[in-house]
């Protein structure tokens, strides 16, 4: 059960670095040990000892998904503090605080009486667990369906907003149980942001479109970018996707384990430097994915951190040319003893739409 | 124009406590000043400055939305702090730190080696302006539209999930970009969640169904809820509808400027535990709402602040009881001169559904 072997895995991670105990506060850390999906509550590890802290909202689910664990009540007569005292005493206590805001952490302390040591989470879940790796599988082959579904709404006359639309629809009507973010879809010299909200602008002739979204699947996402041309688009629109498409693929057959995050970004960043447009990709290759959209690890020029089987990352190399438009391409891959496996197989060749 | 009159608040504000310098973070703040709707990037206010300090992706759009405001282009060369280094010298500078992530709060401090001092930033938030009470009631309008177009499928057989479904559609259909938060569908003893998630669970005649969801009308909210039963619900359920009726009603004819929160938050409760559900309403009445869904004030027990005209908030009332399920009703509520204006007026009386 991945549930006990992330703990195992927490734990060894705590063991190594002389963490007595550590307390999870974002949700996506609580569910990962505990099923607990709320910015409310916390779930206390220790070496020996697991707890979950919820108000009486949770007390019972909690219990109930979690029969061998102790589940306590936070009260105003027992908050918090009253149990971090009865379990660790005076013991060093770890928390994420990327995941916290400096309010709650200043309060957490003060509550407590005792200083907060920061450690980053994400080695709870940065390794996928079988379970886990079906769930974003599933997601994924619901984002497939679902653009596949919204494909004949692809078509100069609609508007940016409304195909936003039609794919929280049909990514819901695939199976999802909402889209993973806030869809972007942006067309013509709009294709320039990378991250455009849709508007009322129509989809036009000769425009290139571009559509990243992704679905929910049991909490777990997927995340997926595809460009198309809306007939007959320009030579240098072309030229452009077209080293997208190469630096996305060569990026697809580099994914190993051990090859560092920033060597695999720059397979990608090269590709697109050596075709004279370095400036126009503006941001990271991709990152980590899971129960967040973007969790560890970062495909950064910057993160020396080797790939390991059982990651799942998004490959998304893009170039934006301010005025004229842009174009990305994402996949979600699952790292392997053997390389990468792609788990969106939406089609990716220039995907000239016939008017 | 409203940005100005909040740049007057936020530095009347400032004057008084005398604070040189105020470096907004969260996109609501941002936008509430500059519009600058991301997580990325800074709004700087002095008493008689203001920049945008942006990278390059958002140079551009802010310099188009602020024709009269320096935008500053954030690089590795030209960081933060050294802006800030050049605008406020040694002053010292506030930021919410409810606002920011304690690891950011610490990054901003080590890059500008200065102290941040935390203060509250809601004060530019809570007074609505007119152009963005028109925006909350459009959203309110809208949100009454999308229920009015989904009461059909308010029947045995179909799904949390599936409901959940047509009322995102139906709010984005009627107008909103998208709904301001993941509506609550739940069902039977499923309403004794406060926050329950939808699921895969019918709906069955004899039940009660609480719908609590909201609408996104460029980019300010709206909040409502409502319980119907499916058919013949039972007296209890009845009985408890009706005082949460009441309670709801109670609390909207005493909204007026200069009603403590603390006291409206009263007027409800005494009423529910009168009824003797007392323990059973489980959380605070309600919220501040406009760009977030929750902002300042909290309508709680401990919340001696007074309501001022131009606020606009949510008054919500529940009761919750284990193994039978629960009732809520909530709508949007702008504090005028002479009382309050409701603003989302969905059909509130016993909401039986004839099978």
């Amino acid at each position: 059960m991945s549930r006990q072997q992330r703990l195992d895995v927490l734990r060894q991670h705590m063991a190594e670095r002389n963490m007595a105990a550590v307390l999870l506060t974002d949700r996506f850390s609580k569910y990962a040990i505990a099923e607990l999906y709320s910015a409310s509550g916390y779930v206390l590890v220790t070496l020996s000892g697991l707890w979950i802290l919820v108000d009486g909202r949770y007390s019972a689910e909690c219990s109930q998904n979690n029969p061998d664990v102790e589940v306590l009540t936070l009260t105003a007569e027992h908050p918090l503090s009253h149990f971090l005292r009865q379990f660790i005493g005076t013991e060093r206590l770890f928390a994420d605080a990327s995941a916290i805001s400096h309010l709650a952490w200043q309060a957490l302390e003060s509550q407590c009486g005792l200083a907060l040591q920061h450690r980053d989470a994400s080695v709870l879940r940065v390794h996928k667990y079988p379970d886990e790796i079906a769930k974003i599988r599933e997601a994924a082959v619901i984002a497939d369906r679902a653009l596949q579904t919204v494909m004949p709404f692809i078509r100069p006359g609609i508007t940016e907003k409304k195909l936003a639309d039609h794919i929280e629809m049909a990514v819901r009507q695939a199976g999802g149980s909402k889209t993973s973010f806030d869809t972007v879809v942006v067309s013509g010299t709009r294709g320039a942001l990378p991250h455009g909200r849709p508007t009322d602008k129509k989809l036009m002739a000769g425009e290139l479109v571009t559509i990243d979204f992704g679905a929910v699947y049991q909490h777990y996402c997927s995340d997926m970018t595809r460009t198309f041309a809306l007939g007959n688009a320009s030579e240098q629109l072309k030229a452009i996707y077209d080293t997208v498409l190469i630096a996305q693929q060569a990026a697809r057959d580099a994914v190993r384990p051990g090859i560092r995050c920033q060597e695999l970004d720059a397979v990608a960043r090269n590709i697109i430097a050596s075709a004279g447009y370095g400036e126009y990709f503006s941001h990271n290759l991709g990152h980590g994915l899971g129960l967040d959209v973007h969790e560890a690890p970062a495909l950064s020029p910057q993160n020396a951190q080797p790939l390991e089987s059982g990651m799942v990352i998004t490959l998304e190399p893009g170039i934006y040319v301010p005025g004229l438009g842009g174009v990305r391409i994402e996949d979600d891959v699952l790292v392997t003893e053997r390389g990468g496996e792609v788990l969106t197989n939406s089609p990716r060749a220039w995907g000239k739409i016939c008017l």
